[in-house]
């Protein structure tokens, strides 16, 4: 047990969903910085600009035009890392030169007409908009597809080019290095301990309580033990759940209750529309949907890169690339000292 | 066998350091770039600066002054992630809270007294100092710890957050998912085919020529078949070699030698001093310099943050994060097309 008491030293922990560990360095937060900061996120992003090729009714880089929708909106990514046609490469013979076909589908969903406003700031019925349309694309993409990774970039610090509300769904016939990860490490917990590993997690965490951010009835948001991200949280509901369509019409309501008062508290933390990229994990589909995934539980990952302040973040540069994950402060650090919302007012949030 | 002239569709190709795929988007470079654009590197640093703790005779933050340097110089790291008296933290009786102790040191290593150089611009003897420091480190701290790790974060895109040229060593008394991957992974096709894996690839590669940036008679610096990052590269002698501490003089020589000329293509590439992370990896020490070690080969990892120009990076973040590493061009691309040193005149390069 690690004494909380002891924010003087290292140590390591281990992550059970990745099989490696991270080192937690609970006394580096004191070194100063000297070095790059960052923009500060963009405030006033107009609601509506022509230019846009988000906005509803704009002409997008390929010609087409975006209808006037008034919720949620959907279209081909028009730069696709992944298309359904791509040519079988063939294989060298040698083992280290070794290539493989990927075909996919990218797409782009829009979640509301307006660029001036985020989840944590849209209302809780068009949120479950947003929820019931990432479940529909679960449900289609998968019929044909072995991975669909939904996942948003939100904030130029996160490489996003677009400040309209939006995420991205990039459908495989592959399953990617994360998530084939996961699934070995979720199947030997399983066969190890006869429970899926997050919903004995959950459990624990809800026991614990030393890492938990926000909870309802039906869900849970932690700074997971394990965290790498200085804010790093891990959204996930706390019945056994395969995938995002398998939700029902009340956890879809309870999951856009969570999803706002998780994002109202990251907005206030530092007083700013907080940059993330996240993304859902649940049971493979395609070929798998016919298989036992029994070991399989659905979650979030979210991963903030800030730090220390609205624009100080934390690099994971030279020992995290070639070595391991390294962080400067505990989660239960984290989880005290930060989500407090000091600042309810400012996005006139719920926490 | 990748056809080099299909640059309009994606394939995955096998990285077999690391056991992963990544995702090769040949045709993604064509998307237009609306998102964040970096501040480019500072241009005139001074060559002495009274108030960098760096400079040599001046006072650090906890009040040790540097000598007067002329060569390389070497100190604790003021505020160490790792330090030697960590308590053992004990164990949870859950498998899924686990924690161990961590205990090293961390060291900041000087290259040279002038704020205003970088390898690249130093004299090749220059170089060879620094190359002798690194071997003493590995040899001194490797009595020791299982782990020494060596890093460069250059550049505050890479959060190095100093402009004077210089290093770290963080070393361990554990073996970091990193290396411990790559262990894995050349102990595995050491047994399945009776050579280094890493030996293998370098005579691969030395022949087929298409990804070579750099190659001496003892040294080779490829774009590897597997690049994450857009100019990624991998330095490797074509002996077989443990650790950097078991190069002869000539081979430090050529090191400095190709060092210099790798590090001058990166600067003259966009017309920077380039940014990057880069680290070497070599067969483990302490406890395990009476193993065997022959599936090692010693090699370094250049991972610099730039896609488009010195002040567009790639952005590794949702699909990266949550599913797979992508790439927007190939490796043979980037070789063919950008290492081919159009302004050799900027840093009075090599190339
Ligand atoms: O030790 P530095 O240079 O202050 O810090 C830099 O390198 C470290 C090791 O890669 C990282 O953990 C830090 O996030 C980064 O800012
Ligand atoms: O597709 P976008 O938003 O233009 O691009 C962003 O997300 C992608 C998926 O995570 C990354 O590969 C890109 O590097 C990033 O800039």
């Amino acid at each position: 047990a690690i004494s909380s008491t002891d924010n003087e030293h290292q140590h390591l922990r281990y992550n059970p969903l990745r099989d490696t560990w991270v080192l937690v360095s609970a006394h580096r937060m004191k070194r100063p910085w000297a070095g790059q900061v960052e923009k500060p996120p963009e405030e006033h992003t107009p609601r509506y600009d022509p230019r846009n090729p988000l906005c509803p009714g704009n002409t997008r880089a390929n010609g087409e035009v975006n209808s006037d929708y008034d919720s949620t909106f959907l279209f081909e990514n028009d730069f696709p890392a992944l298309q359904p046609d791509a040519p079988d490469p063939g294989s060298d013979q040698h083992p280290l030169f070794q290539s493989k076909v990927a075909r996919g589908v990218c797409k782009v969903m829009c979640f509301h007409p307006w660029s001036d406003v985020t989840l944590s700031l849209m209302k809780k019925q068009e949120v479950v908009k947003v929820i019931d349309k990432w479940a529909e694309l679960i449900e289609e993409l998968g019929t044909t597809y072995l991975w669909v990774q939904i996942f948003e970039n939100k904030g130029a610090m996160m490489g996003c080019s677009n400040p309209h509300p939006h995420c991205q769904v990039w459908a495989s016939n592959f399953l990617p290095n994360e998530p084939a990860l996961s699934d070995r490490c979720q199947r030997a917990y399983y066969q190890k301990h006869g429970e899926p590993l997050l919903l004995q997690y959950a459990k624990q965490e809800a026991e614990k309580k030393e890492r938990v951010v926000v909870e309802t009835s039906d869900w849970l948001a932690v700074v997971p033990y394990w965290a790498t991200w200085p804010y790093q949280t891990l959204l996930l509901p706390r019945r056994h759940v395969l995938r995002i369509n398998d939700l029902t019409t009340e956890e879809r309501e309870g999951l856009a209750d969570i999803m706002k008062q998780l994002l109202t508290k990251y907005d206030n933390l530092f007083e700013i529309s907080f940059p993330y990229s996240m993304g859902w994990h649940g049971a493979p589909t395609g070929p798998h949907l016919n298989k036992d995934n029994s070991h399989w539980q659905l979650h979030a990952h979210y991963y903030p890169p800030l730090l220390r302040s609205a624009t100080v973040k934390k690099f994971m540069v030279g020992y995290e690339m070639l070595a391991q994950d390294q962080r400067d402060l505990t989660p239960e650090q984290v989880n005290n000292v930060t989500y407090t919302c000091a600042n309810p007012a400012l996005y006139k949030g719920l926490c």
